[in-house]
């Protein structure tokens, strides 16, 4: 199967699976914004994010005797999340590597959905090597978060639907973090768009995929500095071509852009979103000429806060 | 025009001047619960709360003579608001006195809305005397927040709504400050329902309106202790026969409760309501027994929160 095919079998087998999330529009942040957006609300997807369609797709492009062993990834956050709950959906065990500081809002959450806890030093290395060991003992099938075809393109299907209702964007922003939200939208605005193009906003203390992008190789973050805790990641070999390929632009955005935007969109579309959402508006707000006029789709990936620690 | 009468016409009326708002539901919220409950959000409404409905009716029911006068309300709030927006919408001058302790936020938004602020000493007595002074000058048409009947019908349009997309609801809950989103539901309810009662949610520590209902008249508050600050006032003798006659029971619940019930809305339903909004739904919780397996209605009244003053 082409990309394209690809695409279309991912949305079909993940359906029942996930929620078709609404897209909310504000005549006032269009207003403060100059630009017509449509944002599309994974926040309210289950589990409470965008990541729920990329699991969803991995483990059932798993084979029969492969999903019997189960499955296993790493993962801080919601990713965890989207690999317990879709696992418990499906029927197989999931086994989720959490560094021990994972707030425990997170931790609540994987176990009410099923998933069986390792917790490890939080280092990148001592995650991946805490679940080689689960793998050598279960044979369960590992889920990279985001660097994983499979994973890219379930992720691409938020994309997918904003494009099947609304017409003629000329953007749609994701916020970047280990880079298959954006990968896969990017695949997805390709495939399924006259001329839209995607484009990834990322925390300038994250700037990884920013300066991947320069240099033409994946660099890394040497601090990780920002609210948005979901784009503390790396890009990863397999999602990078892609990005280098398909996606227009990245945009680099302050903390204090976050906060801003974050916090208008609390104020005027009253829902809750998690930190890294708001990285894509922050950019529109911040090249406000950019996209002045444009119809732009944002991705809200996801509303999974610990709302003890709200930055505002 | 009997009841039935005037709800329909305040419904028509109002339409270009109000969102109809949506209805979300949550299965682990139902789970929680033991109840099938159905939110309507009117934190989704324009300027961020159901009072825009009182308020647009109020000001339609006008004459133009009156009209052509302004309109002036005293308010800490989403009337304020409310009224402003309206107005502007239809194309007069609203007056809007504020207690001068009111929180930054609202007076912003109600200067936003294009109302004209005149500010007084936090008390009821000061500011019914800085309205009276207005409307001497002026020529403005006095609108109540609350105990006004067209204000009341116009709230009672979002229950309204309720049962017009769903059948068969055993209650529908509201929360009871001034009494004339409860009043309006209830005749609704009464109206547009087979068999669905209305029941109001009080916090403990302004329960002035289920005392006067066991004494059978009206009976104040002697402190305003709550975090469900839209709460805070006292019934009229327009709305509390409406009340007597209409509403099943009144439900009060302690501080904790609201924090609780308020908390999981944001967890789990990802919008952001103001505290007001959250005392039904406690109130569900509290009696558990009484509501299980029950069709609820649930109205969240309002979205306007001070971002950084969240108890949680």
């Amino acid at each position: 199967m082409n990309y394209k095919e690809l695409l279309e079998h991912a949305h079909q087998q993940i359906k029942p699976y996930i929620h078709r999330t609404p897209i909310l529009t504000s005549s006032l942040l269009n207003e403060i914004s100059g630009a017509e957006i449509y944002f599309k609300c994974e926040n309210f997807q289950k589990m409470g994010a965008f990541k729920m369609r990329g699991a969803a797709n991995a483990i059932l492009n798993l084979s029969e005797d492969q999903r019997a062993m189960g499955v296993v990834t790493h993962s801080s956050g919601n990713f965890a999340q989207a690999v317990s709950l879709a696992a418990q959906k499906i029927g197989i065990p999931a086994h989720i590597v959490m560094p021990e500081n994972a707030p425990q809002v997170k931790k609540d959450a994987v176990k009410g959905y099923g998933g069986k806890i390792t917790e490890c030093f939080p280092s990148i290395e001592v995650r991946q090597k805490t679940a080689d060991q689960i793998i050598k003992k279960t044979g369960a099938a590992f889920l990279h978060p985001s660097n994983n075809l499979d994973v890219i393109l379930g992720q691409g299907t938020a994309a997918k639907e904003l494009l099947e209702d609304h017409d003629n964007f000329d953007y749609i922003l994701t916020p970047v973090g280990g880079g298959g939200l954006v990968a896969g939208s990017a695949l997805a605005a390709n495939f399924f768009s006259k001329a839209c193009k995607v484009i990834g906003a990322e925390p300038k203390e994250v700037d990884d995929a920013y300066r991947s992008l320069l240099s033409g190789k994946i660099e890394s973050n040497e601090s990780t500095n920002t609210m948005a805790d979901g784009l503390r990641t790396n890009l990863g070999d397999i999602n990078f071509p892609i990005i280098q390929k398909y996606v227009e632009r990245l945009i680099c955005v302050e903390e204090l852009d976050i906060l801003e935007a974050m916090k208008l969109i609390y104020q005027r579309l009253k829902i809750v979103i998690e930190p890294s959402s708001a990285v894509p508006f922050a950019a529109v707000l911040r090249e406000r000429n950019f996209f002045a006029g444009k119809k732009v789709g944002i991705i809200l990936s996801g509303g999974n806060v610990d709302l003890g620690k709200l930055p505002f």
